[in-house]
């Protein structure tokens, strides 16, 4: 028998890694939205509730069609011949405009946990596209990675077509999110003007370097590789103490740091968990430098999938 | 005791692969430059002779600061302070302005001979920075992408400072070579109108997805991703039927296909040596469409490395 309620926990992600801008993105741990959704006789989907207790949850829309998980699951029903209709409440613990992948955990979470009621279930591979049409609602384009790592865990090469997870060694991400909004439109006017060709080649060879170091297990060529240069340098003047935050990252033996998916929240990686969390805390007293008050997140890279959880 | 004189045969190559622009080479057997190396006890580099029947070879500088070979050797003398000196004699087999590492295979070829007549011989990655500088005097800057296979063997990612053979699965390249001068200065200055970070993103998926096809020797991927949307659109107008030979290799089989270096050389990657050949017959015949005359080559993709020969 099909359950008519099912509730699914997505996790908050690191999307871009710096070098693979669109392309590459990873869970963390703890951090995440939760989203409940009930089967219904009405061809429709709704959402009845967007709850939590991060900041501006008043704001978002309530329209399935203009929020990301109603619109995959409107999706879904419209690729897939699905004759009933979802109900959908959204627990928020991502917090909005932070660069951790917000918009995108709750359209996972909505699409596992209805996809839990259908009658005959779909892959996650299917899964896959549906989520990028509902991401696309919150960033007007298709890119995945927020949402592939979501479905699929860990660390994803996130295509318009396909996702492909990638082993990656044990490291650690410390994610330092400072309180301030950075709206992911400004964020990504910033990056309008054209680039040079050699200012592709080097974030080309960083990207090689560091898909390499990963298929390999070896952390030279990973740091080597984890240097944002086209991106980063035009979004770090709209975080206030950009600078010196990476630098105590780097400090505290970071194999590189960047921004997280369209910012604020500045991330790195570390070989240990206690160096992530060491290096946190002096990223967190970086921000305070600059009045601006954080929350840290320390988590494995290899962070995990969105799964169902209790109601 | 260290013998007089050397002689060395370095093999040509297919610079960028498509997707790896300056980043990736592979080599081709079959094809390449020979360098005799004399020892001798005068400071000095010399270049007696640029032999070979291609054409061209007399336009060739005997100035050894102008040339790569020349350059190559004069780098080796300063930075490891060698005493003696060096005369050396070119013997090209690789046409000038074909796209096929020719400046290159002349300066790692002159290196390896070299390097075999030094009291303390040097490792091929200690050569690698100066076969940059060597290469640096044809192209104007330090690109490794024909320079590193040829050290190295196979396909290698060379960045600025290091060379990194990547495995490969046994394919197969064809690569035909129409019979007119593509300048590589002209071909350079085709690409320096700016680019938008949409291209960027695109190219960077395919380099990611080419890159994880190879580490994963999955051919599928490497298909996904051999394909030039930055570079190939802005230099394929400058090769006449270019459309047409990268339609012949496509329909023959190739799971991609694009311009050698800065061209006019077109190659495309095959299963198998029958199939490469093959298509390179239908190459052919697309270039002799628009009054080419071509020659072709076919060569396992995990080509030879450079390596000392009897003189």
């Amino acid at each position: 028998m099909i359950a008519a309620r099912a509730t699914a926990f997505a996790p908050a992600s690191v999307g871009n890694i710096g070098v693979g801008f669109d392309l590459l993105g990873h869970t963390l741990a703890g951090l995440g939205d939760h989203a409940v959704v009930t089967r219904v006789d009405a061809p429709v989907v709704r959402i009845e509730a967007i709850e939590g207790d991060v900041d501006g949850v008043a704001l978002l829309p309530l329209d399935a069609a203009a929020n990301t998980a109603g619109r995959a699951l409107m999706e879904l029903r419209e690729r897939h011949g699905i004759t009933h209709g979802f109900s959908l409440r959204l627990r928020k613990g991502i917090p909005l405009g932070s660069g951790l992948g917000g918009s995108a955990a709750s359209c996972v979470a909505a699409l596992v946990a209805a996809n839990a009621l259908l009658d005959q279930p779909l892959t996650r591979a299917q899964l896959y596209p549906l989520a990028l049409v509902g991401e696309a609602v919150a960033s007007g384009s298709l890119h995945g990675d927020n949402v592939a790592p979501m479905l699929f865990g860990g660390v994803v090469l996130a295509t318009a077509t396909q996702a492909i997870p990638l082993s990656a060694p044990d490291l650690y991400c410390a994610a330092v999110h400072p309180h301030f909004v950075l709206e992911t439109r400004r964020a990504r006017a910033a990056l309008g003007e054209p680039y040079a060709l050699s200012q592709f080649v080097r974030q080309s060879e960083h990207l090689a370097l560091f898909l390499t170091g990963l298929a390999r297990g070896d952390r030279t060529l990973i740091a080597q590789g984890l240097r944002d240069v086209l991106v980063e340098p035009r979004r770090a003047p709209l975080i206030p103490g950009f600078a010196q935050v990476q630098a105590a990252a780097l400090d505290h033996g970071a194999l590189g740091a960047s921004i997280s998916g369209a910012g604020p929240t500045v991330f790195g990686w570390f070989d240990t968990q206690a160096q992530a969390h060491e290096a946190a805390l002096a990223m967190q007293a970086a921000f305070a430098q600059v009045d601006l008050p954080s929350d840290m997140h320390v988590s494995p890279v290899n962070g995990p999938r969105a799964e169902l959880v209790e109601g």
